[in-house]
């Protein structure tokens, strides 16, 4: 392959490759909420649409959720039919905007803002998480099938829409296409450099399982006058639930909640040594100071190799504006784990529950609703890929590839392995402070531009 | 007083006083939002027009918050000047009436609903708490003038707007107009009946302290997998706050909270025994069995001797539909304490503000929000307008009047006190299932019916 021929297309392309991004990023494809489903048909059609015209064979698929796209180069032609077939895969979902009142310009009214330095940043939702990072992948197809007239490998890309609602059709998704789905490695970008200059692959991903509990008291919300006191107060419950899944030294309390969890080789502890990542260092973008968690862990420690609980939301009574003196009827939390090593989704679910119903009055009623589970992943470290996309990576950035772990989760990665028999390149170009789940969410055009240079060098090297 | 030809033209005249009821129910003036400031003058020019039509001189007076109706007999007929000169009490604003979704109708639509038994209901929000209570005195006011010509004493009548929000505009106006409320005794009608065959008055209330209280930890909201474990969670250090402020015994942990608790006398504690209210009984029509709160209380213990605390609101992250995996910048949550004896509601403020503000992390921050405080109240026993209303009770119901204490709060009556040196005659004709500050909020006709003749009686006995 002519990489620099390629390269150098991509460059020539960036403005037009920034409006394709543009339209796709200026469809609010929140697939957590009912209300936005027709944006996400409306997502996946564009994106099946964008793939059908780089001469890919292009659908819509239906699930039970949200359609998936599927796109496979038999259409497209391909110069390397030896070549280790590949699987890419984004998602096009993204999530909600609220609180919006913090964004300064619309989410959905994607646009660069210029820094003081002169760097430029794209900003929208979804404009790293995941739409801008695997566009990067497509620009970087596009242009090489635009200078070669081919692709170098049998590429198969697939974009899902409920990552941010934890893949429920996922799994029925994998199991019926299984065959056609079937390549030699997959690639994802949808994870971050090391730092603004440092590229980074990610060798491990944390798992994760979503809960959500309700407590039920009296059936009706109550005068805390005409009934404080005798009466139970299921935000007192949920609070009492809530304060005690974690001790005073940060662990999980639930019982059983730490089995599966598997302690990093002495080198691997050694190489995030290395990176020296202090709390201060961690914690100050984000205005704070000390590091909560276990106590006995480093930063990097925490993030990677140990498993977490997190009260994602509560809420019970009045919280609108001004006072009510009311005792509600029932109040609800939704919570995480982010799971390590061999942690069984299914058995910390169970744990869970049987840690919140013990703590329920006999006569409050409790229930709940789950959402997703997957549990950890960790590539095979001697898996040649790895060192291709590591060599792809230094040459465009000029710098030694990161090695690292991943907080997040990425429940199709842990699908791959073990439905499909294949491990994952994660590489992706998000930085520390892309505002990923948060307002402002944005994603450098430096990032943009290089990681669609990053996956053509990527590609040139299958 | 021809108490008999009063009464007779009550009944005669109540289809029309539900007619002016309903037309002051159907006007959503709620004081806690102030999307509804316009409905709250709406409902204060209505009352202000109203007595004026009764010969009253009646004005709308403004204050920093709602205004206030105040009309005086003035310019009514009065046949006894040698009379006590009584103040009538009430509020015209009422509680948000979310969630809007379990009312059977619209809120502020005021409509009968007649039961199996043919006995009827007024349902709308108001209907008990505060405007069917104190139209009934209205009403009572407004046949004795058809059928006498005149006041058996002077009255002046103040309906405020500001009940359900703390008052916050009350002390500022009492201390204001204070010579022209001066009266020899305040009557008040915003309590409950025993049971729905026994009246009963109020001889105490409880204070009533409220507090909002917001934890701030990053400076936005983070993804729980790329910082969960080592960023601190705004909903944990909420959650440690709330749940730490009562013991397993149900008692209150935060230091002096039952400073200035006053243990009633054995007699008055003799005279709750004889009524002879279960856990179960009063609990199971909420559904609900065991008593939660102190231990070692009875439950009209807890309700009219035992200061409480009760956490009235609280949110944090993610609340909506689905899942969100976000670790939330701030979370916050409204606390209301209610009051006995000589507890003083500053002490308590400062004393809750201490417990909260030693359980905040250094990194993080706490901030307050004061939402009304007043102090508890008991009337003297030996008052002789108690024997007068309980006489007049007696006469209208059949049977003997319970004297009880009061689980809420009604901030004017201790200023009438201590601003003003009269005591409060509470007498009032809710029932423990008219769903006040709930969905549904209903007062029984016959109470509305009953409730106007009472005050005629009692009126009569001046």
């Amino acid at each position: 392959m002519d990489i620099d021929a390629v390269l150098k297309r991509i460059d020539d392309d960036l403005e037009t490759s920034l409006e394709r991004l543009f339209a796709l990023l200026s469809i609010p494809s929140i697939s957590t909420d009912p209300a936005y489903d027709g944006e996400c048909r409306r997502a996946a059609q564009w994106l099946a649409d964008d793939f059908a015209a780089m001469g890919f064979s292009a659908e819509v698929r239906d699930t039970e959720g949200k359609p998936m796209v599927l796109a496979k180069s038999d259409g497209a032609p391909v110069a390397g039919d030896d070549k280790p077939h590949i699987l890419f895969y984004g998602h096009y979902d993204v999530q909600p905007v609220d609180p919006l009142e913090l964004w300064t310009e619309e989410p959905f009214k994607p646009h660069l803002v210029t820094r003081e330095d002169g760097s430029k940043m794209i900003v929208a939702r979804g404009a790293c998480d995941d739409k801008g990072q695997f566009m990067g992948f497509v620009e970087a197809v596009r242009a090489i099938l635009a200078v070669e007239g081919a692709l170098p490998a049998p590429i198969t890309i697939l974009i899902e829409g409920e990552e941010e609602s934890g893949s429920p059709s996922l799994p029925g998704f994998l199991a019926a296409a299984g065959d056609e789905l079937k390549a030699d490695a997959a690639f994802v970008c949808d994870t971050g450099m090391w730092d603004a200059d440092t590229p980074a692959i990610a060798m491990s991903l944390r798992g994760l399982v979503g809960e959500e509990i309700t407590i039920r008291a009296a059936n009706r919300d109550l005068h805390s006058g005409q009934f404080g006191g005798p009466a139970r107060n299921p935000n007192h419950i949920l609070a009492k639930i809530l304060a005690a899944l974690h001790d005073e030294d940060g662990r999980v309390t639930v019982p059983g909640f730490y089995e599966g969890v598997v302690e990093p080789a002495a080198e691997t502890k050694a190489n995030w040594e290395r990176l020296g990542l202090t709390a201060e260092e961690f914690l100050g973008p984000i205005g704070l100071k000390e590091a909560a968690g276990e106590k006995d862990r480093t930063v990097l420690e925490q993030l990677w190799s140990r498993p977490t609980l997190e009260v994602n939301g509560m809420i019970g009574g009045y919280t609108g504006k001004g006072f009510k003196t009311v005792i509600p009827g029932e109040a609800s939390a939704k919570v995480s784990f982010r799971l390590v090593g061999e942690q069984s989704p299914a058995k910390l679910r169970e744990a869970f529950r049987a840690f919140v119903r013990e703590r329920v009055p006999a006569d409050c009623e409790v229930s709940f609703a789950e959402h997703g589970g997957s549990p950890a992943f960790r590539v095979a470290e001697d898996w040649p890929m790895l060192k291709k996309g590591e060599q792809a990576l230094k040459d465009e950035w000029g710098t030694e590839t990161a090695m690292v772990g991943m907080g997040g989760s990425i429940p199709i990665v842990h699908s791959f392995k073990h439905k499909l028999g294949m491990d994952t390149l994660m590489i992706g170009f998000a930085l520390e402070d892309d505002n990923v789940h948060s307002p402002n969410e944005k994603y450098d055009l430096k990032c943009f531009h290089k990681g669609i240079r990053s996956w053509a060098r990527v590609l040139a090297a299958l």
